[in-house]
């Protein structure tokens, strides 16, 4: 971890183009708003760039086209991915156990591990495993039979993953998250539940990350599947034969029930809630703590419990806003009717 | 687990009576939809065997007054139960830990286990627990000073039972379940919240299933309670001194506050709240998501937050998506009004 | 644990005025309706006094200022903190791994523990570490590289703690627990999300309590911050750069999103849920499962989703609940007008 960088250097390990003076020595990174001289900024955006004109950064990364700016600037193609670099430039190194299966890991024979890969203390790695290379195992992970990850994972202490699971690779999975857990599924009869057996698996694709604490249940049978790049924040649940599309987002203490499937792109607010057996499409948003009882179609955006269409949703509120309102402008109404048929008598 | 199975064979191990052809080969089971030439698929009752006519399920079981079925039938009692036993004799075995004590493990001296018992890496066991036959601890599981187990108890990674708790036969524990923490209690004075020490213990019956990630606070004094055959799912809080009476059924997300009472087989629906210090009874139903802040009578099914009666939920709610309509009415009588009014007037 | 303590004995412990028969033999405590004649009971204020008459404890606590009571009684300045004593006086003792460092630990050379600290099996320590005295760290918890805890601290089983957070004294965390995890925070560009790293910190301040399973992620940049005295409970989700003030109550499942600030003595009912980047104010009070949408001005009370004031809430809610009745009332004074405008028109 470099403790400054001068911009020309940032320029270049960002792959930007430098304008300005690019000897400023840049010591991190932050928001327009609280960058210091010594920090570097960025606009994703030009509409926020006069917001600079406030700013004391002492650098900031632009996009191509963005005009003159008050401090030197880096152009980039996306300046949210130069950030990005920036901040994994001045980072502080994320510690992992080393390479090799530490000695108090319980590694079953039959289980195959790829190059560089980091076994932790206290690990448990059942038979026929197979661990793709560099894969980090932080102390405590339980990996079930049969189960195979693949490379470039990051598996944070305590985790466990059961039985007969695939993970992708570039799998990020935070700590005392559960994958593999029996589905909910239960048969009543003669007064008690019974239960069955859920003998289905999970898969996880490439580029996932699952927060701390959540759970993604097996298939009763078949799969419960988190698709490519998707991200799921903590304290989530995923019930069994969910199926979740490519890089959606589903922020903390989502609940999805069992055998519903998102589309592609969809993101779900905090707290939010989806039934079981619906289809939510393509980049559906779903605001926080509603809860989605139906099919949602591609493109909706959704709020309230039962959830409906985000627009109706703002004007009923509005409505019930205005109960009091309307409940005293009844009565007056009543009153002048009465009036008008007092009246109308005479 | 046997890769196929003569419908003879599978008549017979679910103790059910061939109609038809015995001969078909079984690979495994699936619901009416998905079903193929080489799966038995179940109807539980005699008005969803029409389905059947679409099915291409191989086989079905029925139930013992079932008419004629396109495919060959097991008559039985209740297919439910044959369709959790044919998945059985299917399903691959669960990984378990051999019986015997890992020589990671942690046992005390005056702990005392039954016979066959199981104990995974890294477990830790203490002073005067009591583990019954058949029971199996997974890797990680921590199981405090003086609590007992009964027998065939699966109990899964991670999962941390505190001091003095009393669980079961037959209980299922999902990986990093809480059982015995401290209930949240705190007496405000001079500015600050001083801790009430939590002197309960939890107290689980027989044939209780608890999700992954659930947590259990033990009672401040007494116990917390969950009754016999009650299933609870993933993420669920069940706080101090709390009382679950038999066979209910808790899905994920649920919240139970301190003190609460519920009767036999409630149903909450995910996400679902209950406040402290109110009783639930018999056969409640709540839904996904509603607050239950009073007493609630045996039976009843209740909506919404505050959670009423269904019924009058749904017509609230019906109510609340003609507000709009409500609002244009009242409008356009206060304009009728107003020229009526005129009209007298003039 | 003594089984009994005479009542002289007990009013010496708590530093309280005995009042009546000194020599009666207390075994427990126990609130007011249910203690019994080897019981001591409690009431914090005079106007609770009444029910007394009713109680069949043997003894109670009582205000200084409290007048003559059916039982002998110990006054003192806080009935309630006496309560604490007393239950302290009558508890049995909580296990705890013995002071020092159990075998199967993994301590690096690095670590620095304070006098009497106590490791349980299987815990792991990162380098540059620092434990103060008497801290308590039970089987299976993670503490990542350069983190430090102060003394008298207790981190129940498979607490993970990662790098670089800092911990106060008389910390208490519940199992399952996860601090210092990433925050969620990604930069969509080319249809995926970009992980921004997450290389902030946690800072918990002193006399914290956290329940189980909650998740404190580290900030982005910068901290989360959880104030001194503040007291969390099981499965809380709280997101990074979070602030939260001191003295503050947050029952089960409350979520708090990115960079929201909580102000001190607010108290977030269960399942309550806070948006990101906004403000609430000192000894804010919101009522459970409601969604904060908006900044909150100090002292108010919230209600709903979206919050808002609790007395307009509870008027809004009566008035939902008078829908039906006023959808009757505008079909009537409809039907009403349209009579007056006939006569009107013949």
């Amino acid at each position: 971890m470099p403790k400054e960088l001068r911009l020309s250097e940032l320029a270049e390990r960002v792959g930007g183009k430098l304008r300005g003076d690019g000897s400023v020595e840049v010591r991190g990174v932050a928001a327009v708003a609280e960058a210091g001289p010594d920090q570097i900024t960025w606009v994703t955006d030009r509409r926020y760039a006069q917001q600079l004109a406030q700013s004391r950064a002492g650098a900031v990364f632009v996009p191509l086209d963005q005009g003159p700016t008050p401090m030197p600037a880096v152009l980039v193609d996306h300046p949210g991915l130069a950030m990005i670099k920036a901040i994994e430039a001045f980072a502080p190194p994320v510690p992992a156990p080393a390479a090799g299966v530490d000695p108090s890991a319980r590694l079953h024979d039959t289980a195959l591990l790829g190059k560089a890969v980091a076994v932790g203390p206290n690990v448990v790695i059942g038979p026929a495993c197979r661990i793709g290379d560099r894969t980090v195992l932080h102390a405590g992970v339980f990996i079930g039979d049969e189960t195979q990850i693949g490379s470039d994972c990051v598996f944070w202490p305590n985790v466990v993953v059961r039985e007969r699971c695939h993970l992708g690779n570039r799998v990020i999975i935070h700590p005392n998250v559960t994958i593999g857990s029996d589905g909910f599924g239960y048969e009543f009869a003669d007064g008690r539940h019974y239960k069955i057996p859920q003998i289905g698996q999970v898969l996880i694709e490439d580029d996932v990350e699952i927060g701390a604490g959540s759970c993604i249940d097996r298939g009763k049978f078949g799969q419960t599947i988190i698709g490519i790049g998707t991200k799921i924040d903590n304290l989530v649940q995923v019930a069994h034969n969910v199926r979740i599309g490519p890089h959606c987002i589903l922020i903390s203490q989502v609940g999805i029930a069992g055998s519903t499937q998102l589309g592609a792109y969809v993101v779900l607010g905090g707290k939010a809630g989806v039934r079981d057996h619906i289809t939510i499409g393509d980049r559906v948003q779903a605001a926080a703590a509603c809860g989605i009882s139906k099919d949602v179609p591609a493109g909706m955006v959704v709020n309230g419990n039962p959830a409906v269409d985000n627009r109706q949703y703002l004007r009923e509120q509005a409505l019930v806003r205005r109960l009091p309102n309307m409940a005293e402008q009844l009565r007056q109404l009543s009153a002048r009717v009465a009036k008008l048929e007092q009246a109308a008598d005479d």
